[in-house]
């Protein structure tokens, strides 16, 4: 049997057929249709079909079908209730699609829920009872395993260890509160403090970096730049690796997990990251012990993955 | 059948005999013999003799024994690795009493995860799958109820809510780090702000409550004079009441959980703590929906219950 998974994103749909071990066989990548939803409902139709075509496959090799979205999904697992970059706001998806395949279990979960469940199947994750995921990118997204199972909160909300408060009082989230690790601990923290320095200093390396257009520096630049050797890029960054340090290991301190897997861009800065990250999660966590603090495996495929996995992961529990 | 708990602090142990519905039928309440660690054990094994005979049981009636202490535990249950309070480390305390009763299984626990369980049995946490335990002491305990057992941490180090980072590089805490909840949510911060003010303010509300004296100034004496309409008392509170929600709406936002019980001297404020502070959680916790949050019921027996249920307990599991 064969698992369908879809990563709904603001830009493009993923689509995959996924086998019980987790892997794909079969994969896509379509433009995400900026309409109404029903839109959507139609282009996943028309990719599963494509995908059955080009593996060889019928409508009855499919086990089940389940969706990723970047949002929030009510506690039944039916109706994303807002998922911004999508435009969707309390719509019932898991309906409208099991309308259309009503023979096949359809499942639906938040995007960093199912990538850290693709983890748990061969990724950083195998075999792990407790383990924590944070997506560091636009915001910072999470997924944990507990009892060896994808967790959605305990009275399936869902798991924001974005919107925890990190620096009480701090900068406003886009939350609307103050001081979350999301506010300190993203893609868009480290930009935004490129960007001041570029300002700043228009002759610094940060700014020729982005060849004298501020607009150009992103996270990547400051990263760059403090890879280089570049002070003022290396104090935000190292203040950067501050916040993480402190926000990893409060998560710990709390869940004492056996992996803690960093996804998203800014977890593509490799050691220069992870090295003091794990020697300051060491000193700050209640614990003063080695935390497994590793980039997630899956990258862009995590939440086709998730997605094919959700139903079949459900049916074990 | 009963079960047999201890609570050991560095004052007293707590000792209780228990049913299988979590409810105590003896119970003693012995100085803590500050000595080296078979003193503790040599009044255990008399309390235990000794509550036998009160109910007029024999040794075979006993189906456990649990023992919880004000500290870590290594993961396999066996060793106390740090109660400060008690003076115990590295004491192997569930083997040593183990000797003692060879047919007999024993389980040790740290009390705040203890008295979370206890919760479980007939307490706060009846039939829940996710619950929160936050002690408001001289420092901040926690426990966790996770998948509807107790949970001691992926890795069996603990739970140590306190210490998560709420402040980033704020106030000292006593375990080293910087701005842990510990650091600001206490009785020991209030008490300390207290005492702040009625030094500024021999004249003030809170040094009077205090007869002039600025060491009498505790936690209580700031509640007090708060719920009494003195503005300066009532403006810490204020501070402490948006530390605490802030730190239980972090939890919320990670766990959301079905309930969140607060034990602890500052628990027993009443409405005039849990009311603001149920209004905050909702204004700031990702989800910004009410969440229950509550007195935990055990108070003082909470330790010897959770204690007497750690063996059977964990035999479900």
């Amino acid at each position: 049997m064969i698992h369908a998974g879809f990563d709904i994103g603001g830009t493009n749909i993923k689509a995959g057929l996924v086998d019980d071990q987790g892997r794909i066989t079969v994969k896509r990548n379509v433009p995400f249709p900026k309409e109404e939803y029903h839109s959507c409902i139609a282009v996943m139709e028309r990719l599963i079909a494509d995908m059955l075509t080009e593996a060889g496959l019928g409508r009855s090799a499919i086990a089940d079908i389940g969706i990723a979205v970047p949002g929030s999904i009510d506690p039944s697992g039916s109706v994303v209730l807002n998922a911004y970059n999508l435009g969707f706001h309390n719509v019932p998806l898991r309906e409208e699609l099991q309308k259309r395949y009503p023979e096949i279990p359809v499942g639906l979960a938040n995007d960093a829920n199912a990538a850290a469940l693709a983890e748990l199947y061969g990724g950083v994750f195998e075999g792990c009872r407790t383990a924590v995921l944070l997506t560091l990118g636009t915001g910072v997204g999470s997924g944990l395993i507990l009892n060896g199972k994808m967790f959605n909160g305990g009275c399936g909300r869902g798991v924001e260890i974005g919107h925890m408060t990190l620096l009480h009082g701090g900068p406003a989230c886009t939350c609307g509160n103050l001081g979350c690790i999301e506010s300190v601990c993203t893609a868009t923290w480290l930009t935004a403090r490129g960007r001041e320095e570029a300002a700043r200093h228009p002759q610094g390396a940060v700014a020729k970096a982005a060849g004298g257009l501020i607009e150009h520096v992103n996270a990547k630049t400051v990263v760059d730049c403090a890879k280089g050797g570049d002070p003022a890029a290396k104090a935000i960054f190292d203040t950067y690796v501050d916040h993480l340090s402190s926000a990893v290991a409060s998560i710990a301190s709390m869940l004492d997990p056996e992996v803690i897997a960093l996804g998203g861009g800014v977890s593509l800065a490799g050691d220069f990251l992870y090295e003091p990250l794990r020697t300051q999660v060491k000193e700050k966590v209640f614990f003063r012990c080695d935390y497994t603090i590793v980039p997630a495996s899956m990258g862009n495929d995590a939440g086709t993955i998730g997605a094919a996995m959700l139903c079949s992961h459900a049916a074990n529990a």
